[in-house]
């Protein structure tokens, strides 16, 4: 029952996940190396009261990684910038987009993501690990790289756009899998946001693509901490696999509704303001190269300054922690405003330039006293450490207004313009910090209101800890307005799941809040990067109301005159269609029985190149078009019409020159291209809803929806691009006269 | 931006979701406190060593229950026996099932239900939950019932059959969430099962529906035990709300994914055992009425002498909890096999008939003795304790193989019978609960291999609960054949996430073990109660292999000749028509510039039956069809049209009579049917390709799609119905004579 074809398939699956799995691996040990030097040598540097030395190491040190990063993307390969995710959702829209499944472009989007976020740039890897995956999918599956001149005897019937295109989604599925360690979150976010064609099948094969990658990654990261191998192979540590693990998850409470929806509203109107900003800074991007490779240094420059010097401006806290009876420190330390931390802190005894404490004797007991700085904690960290530490739980007081808005403004305004520049990036992962900030300012403000409650009480849901992670999942829907996946991978994330109802409805009021301002980032970076996307449901509005589609109909809004061609077709006449139109596809028409051109189907442009290749086919003189049951015999084979020719646009311009030169020896040479016709080519009457039409080309993906009237005549051609929004308003406005045409 | 149409669904999605969620909390509460009832009576029974009175009790509470729910069903309303899952499938695909959004059904599928359950049948409440769930969408988006009387004035441009699909998909999400807690499982339930159509909007909505019904249930849920007052009301109480919580979850280990294989192939295997034997069962269902209501009766017979009687043949074991310094009984107890279980078994002190034991003094230390039964605590208690039993962690060698192979066998033939009964009930409570018990015999036949290690070490994931939790999912996984919903809800249920790559995989094994035996249980329910649903790709065989539509024209499909209409129609032959035939939809015909009669859109048979119901737009003699342009002055209201007549089918024919009566006044009467017809009904030529046909058809939900040849004139008609795999296979072998049909 399973054929051979479909082991094939899921094989490869498995491979596309081990691949992303470890690219993903070796992303995050890479990024923690990284990290950790500058932080562990700037700590040493303050340690011995070295300030100003710490400063410039912090400094050099990130400068240098972030214009090593700038500089891959803005000298080798520009195609690999920004964080890719709008390409591959384009092209797997029905888009070509040039150049973005290359190996090297896959290099370059590593290498210039680990260093930037390894320096600490306040962007994330889930956008690049998503291009990344991406690559791999389509590289793996076809076997083939014409980079690294590649071409593998392996798996040759995936050389397909359809395999191709389920390969890629499994890739992106597995990328997110993989960056967060979350399996389920991956899928649904491949299926929600980047993947416009889903089938059962493909689900269960991404699936399977998502285990292997998260199990891949996950096993080397519980193994390894910078390539160091800290455990038996086999264990997986929660520590190491579930990124932000929530330890003392609280009972919620019904009250606790209300701050998630403010949360909620909070999370939209940044939502909305962020992809306002960063949109612009995209479109004001200095282009200038030396400046697009000075502008990661100047960011990292500020915001080491930042976390150097900022933390000074307040003062230490101090608190106390008491050794049990083992003599090992008692896992939390408190002081007297019940502020809290994990104790790994106090191990370390590193708190910024604070003093480190020392232990004594007290009573029968052994007491530990110290002190910490608040803003370092969030600061003076890699992003993941300032996560880790909003997210505590049972810690209502541990940081002030003070850091937490003094973070929450340097980590906004850092972001947009991080988001902006040349690096291959991501800012999901910021976007998490930003929110679990003013998710605990919410927090902390109810905790000023109504008092700590720590024990198992009715109000013991009001913990600061839990409202970051509230605010995270509100800014994260904010900004992309997905649902199943934003809650998904926050569970995923935190094994948090018992604040799952305020989640979820943090999310939701965040989509409606942002859905009044704007439209979601995802889609925003679509229409500014030119590509044309085809919701699954037309939204046009003009003077900010929804136009009914249906009240238009096809002839509304095609493309005419067509060019079409006959059935059995001059040569020299093919050649000059080609050279003359850009056109992708061609409607072919044959002669009805009362003498009357209809439409027979569709033939597209590199058909006709690989048609005009093989000199076999074209006949002196005119033809009769082959009978329609005789397709099997087609002259050329079916794969070969199907790869096309692999020509620069050059070439194919001078070998079509010959055919229309004057000497050429095909003048009156005709081919009959009923062979190749794609006849199951859609076509609709003149008269069709607009809305059925839109819905076609976008359910079905397709490129070409021919317009005829009620003999079968072609009227005109609907395309993505007369689909668009802006095209659509543009036709649609000059036809509107009464107002009956709106929602 | 927001305009009140939309507004007014968000609110009716809330309103759904409060309904649906209270439905839950009722069916749970209701459920809990039959089930109580009869446990704790019975238990007091034995206690007093009565043991025949004991059983005398438990048979006859349970039969009592029994035969009320089976009378309700099959003496009231058969309508709402069985799961009613299928039926809402269907009709949400687009056929029209009779009866089933009806308020009588909706009474008699919650009686029935929740007698049922509550006097232990092995049966679960999702199915009912989903079809209740869609009863309330139904009812409520449309504020009217037939039944009931009733027609509001709010909402009513619900009133149309796009909307009220919605609110039905999120009654049925609704329905999933309130009664496992699974708001996002619900929601993906929902869109990966149940749904056809699903666009971002929409899940949007019924993310908002799922986190209302869930609110709404898990609080109430928490407030009230057996309706008594048990806590504040606001507070969620995560044993009240996650059904199965799981309290030490084990970190995992790559060695966990053998016996997850293992535990998926078993689950695979019983899933395809149980989909048969199920489906086979409901085929041979006894129809008298009296044997049918004797059914339940009997299996109760036999569940309740097994629950009082087996667990004699199995001894008591022995077991020790030591009493903590506050004299409060140390959380767990432990025997010398650490055995262990859950401390509130031991306050109770009830355990079929063992002995309770009694406490002593040993030295400072205050220590219990007790004794418990194995196979009481699977079978003499309900199945929600059984399963909390069964998931229990850290409790190696809590149950023996003869206890858990004796409750499997008893288990798993019962459910088989029970499914294939009349009362309301679906099986994937019993699912879990099988899945469960050999999930825990695969995990007691690793520690007998290799030990009991309760400490932190390498092989702590060794944990017999963890697999009785992967065996719940595989189970469930190998019935259902859900990817995303079925891990999601295992997580919900549970609040395990560290055991997501384990699940996962045992999900995907038995998907894989599954597919190669049978086809899902929901799809394979839809054939046998002959629901014509189309599945969005076509998988045909014949002789066990994959055909190839690609290589069929729609031609070979269609259904011809076909039944027409003109523009311009007789009234009399439009009677003829719609009593002789009883197409759904008739093409309508025009004449165009050459005289030939060529396609010009669709009408529907009940568009044609409002029409002859107004006199007003028949005309005596002949008329010239209306222009196209002046659709906005359609004589009948659209909305007229869309409701449709409130006829019975006696009435209608009676109706339609008197047009072809001898003595009609129609006689030569015309009507325009320009107005009504459907311009954007689709049309394809008769080569175009089977399987482009089959995924217009099922993509875009049509009902007819109309082949015409290439001068637009009306070859075929092809319907869902033509569609239907068998139809398929019987069309398809004639035609195929070579091998290269085959994939």
């Amino acid at each position: 029952l399973i054929s051979k074809l479909e082991t094939d398939r899921w094989i490869m699956m498995g491979l596309i996940g081990v691949a992303v799995g470890f690219i993903g691996f070796l992303l995050h040990q890479l990024i923690e190396r990284i990290g950790d030097l500058k932080w562990q040598t700037t700590k040493s540097f303050l340690k011995e009261e070295k300030l100003w030395q710490g400063w410039l190491f912090c400094t050099g040190y990130s400068v240098v990684f972030a214009v090593f990063s700038a500089a891959i993307i803005v000298l080798w390969r520009p195609s690999a910038g920004g964080s890719g995710m709008a390409e591959v959702t384009g092209f797997l829209n029905g888009t070509q987009v040039r150049r973005i499944f290359n190996v090297k472009t896959m290099a370059a989007k590593f290498l210039s993501c680990v260093a930037a976020i390894g320096c600490g740039m306040p962007i994330g890897p889930e956008g690049p690990m998503v291009h990344l995956g991406a690559i791999v999918g389509a590289g793996f599956s076809q076997t083939s790289s014409s980079t690294l001149k590649i071409k593998l005897p392996f798996f040759e019937r995936f050389r397909n756009p359809e395999d191709r295109r389920n390969f890629i989604s499994a890739g992106v599925a597995a990328g997110v899998a993989a960056a967060f360690g979350a399996p389920v979150g991956g899928l649904l976010f491949c299926m929600e946001e980047v993947s416009s064609f889903w089938s059962r099948t493909l689900m269960w094969q991404v699936f399977f693509c998502c285990i292997i990658a998260t199990s891949t990654s996950d096993i080397f990261n519980s193994t390894f901490e910078r390539f160091q191998v800290i455990g038996m192979f086999g264990e997986f540590r929660t520590s190491r696999y579930i990124l932000f693990n929530v330890d003392e998850a609280v009972d919620i409470n019904v009250l606790m509704f209300i701050p998630s929806v403010m949360i909620g509203v909070i999370g939209g109107l940044l939502g909305s303001l962020l992809r306002k900003k960063i949109l612009t800074s995209i479109q004001s991007a200095i282009v200038v190269k030396i400046l697009r490779l000075l502008e990661p240094a100047l960011i990292m420059l500020i915001m080491s300054s930042f976390a150097v010097f900022l933390p000074m401006a307040f003062k230490c806290i101090p608190f106390t922690c008491i050794r049990g009876n083992s003599g090992i420190l008692s896992q939390y330390c408190v002081n007297d405003t019940t502020n809290k931390y994990d104790s790994h802190y106090v191990e370390e005894n590193i708190f910024h330039t604070c003093e480190t404490g020392s232990s004594h004797q007290n009573g029968s007991t052994l007491v530990y006293n110290g002190t910490y700085n608040e803003l370092a904690l969030l600061l003076f960290v890699s992003k993941e450490e300032a996560m880790k530490n909003l997210y505590l739980r049972n810690s209502h007081k541990m940081f002030g207004y003070g850091p937490l808005f003094v973070s929450l403004g340097v980590y906004f305004f850092m972001v947009i313009w991080a988001a902006g520049t040349s690096v291959a990036a991501g800012i999901l992962v910021p976007m998490l910090l930003i929110g679990a900030l003013y998710g605990r300012i919410v927090g902390l403000v109810m905790v000023d209101m109504f008092g700590v409650y720590m024990d198992d009480s009715y109000w013991s849901w009001m913990d600061p800890g839990a409202f970051a992670l509230i605010g995270s999942a509100s800014f994260f829907g904010g900004v992309s307005r997905l649902a199943p996946a934003t809650t998904v991978i926050m569970m995923e994330l935190t094994n948090d799941l018992k604040v799952l109802l305020p989640v979820m409805t943090a999310v939701m009021v965040a989509k409606w809040v942002g859905d009044y301002f704007t439209h979601p980032f995802f889609h925003a970076q679509l229409e500014l990067k030119c590509i044309p996307f085809l919701d699954r449901q037309p939204h046009v509005t003009i003077h900010k109301r929804n136009v009914k589609l249906e009240l238009f109909s096809a002839e509304d809004i095609m493309a005419f005159p067509v060019i079409t061609m006959n059935r059995v077709e001059r040569v020299t006449s093919i050649a000059h269609i080609l050279l003359d139109y850009q056109h992708n596809g061609f409607p072919v028409l044959h002669k009805n029985a009362e003498g009357k051109k209809v439409f027979y189907g569709m033939i597209t442009r590199s058909e006709l190149l690989v048609i005009l290749k093989h000199p076999d086919v074209l006949h002196r003189g005119r033809v009769d078009p082959m009978d329609d049951k005789n397709l099997e015999i087609a002259p050329i084979a079916y794969n070969t019409i199907l790869k096309g020719l692999k020509l620069s646009e050059e070439e194919i311009s001078e070998y079509l020159h010959e055919f229309i030169s004057n000497n050429s020896e095909y003048k009156d040479y005709y081919v009959d291209l009923t062979p190749y016709v794609n006849q199951s080519a859609m076509s609709v009457p003149t008269k069709f809803s607009l809305h059925r039409s839109y819905t076609l080309i976008s359910a079905l993906g397709l490129r070409h929806l021919t317009v005829v009237d009620s003999s079968n005549q072609v009227q005109g051609i609907i395309t993505r691009k007369d689909l668009m929004g802006f095209h659509m308003v543009e036709t649609l406005s000059a036809l509107i006269n009464t107002k009956d045409y709106f929602d």
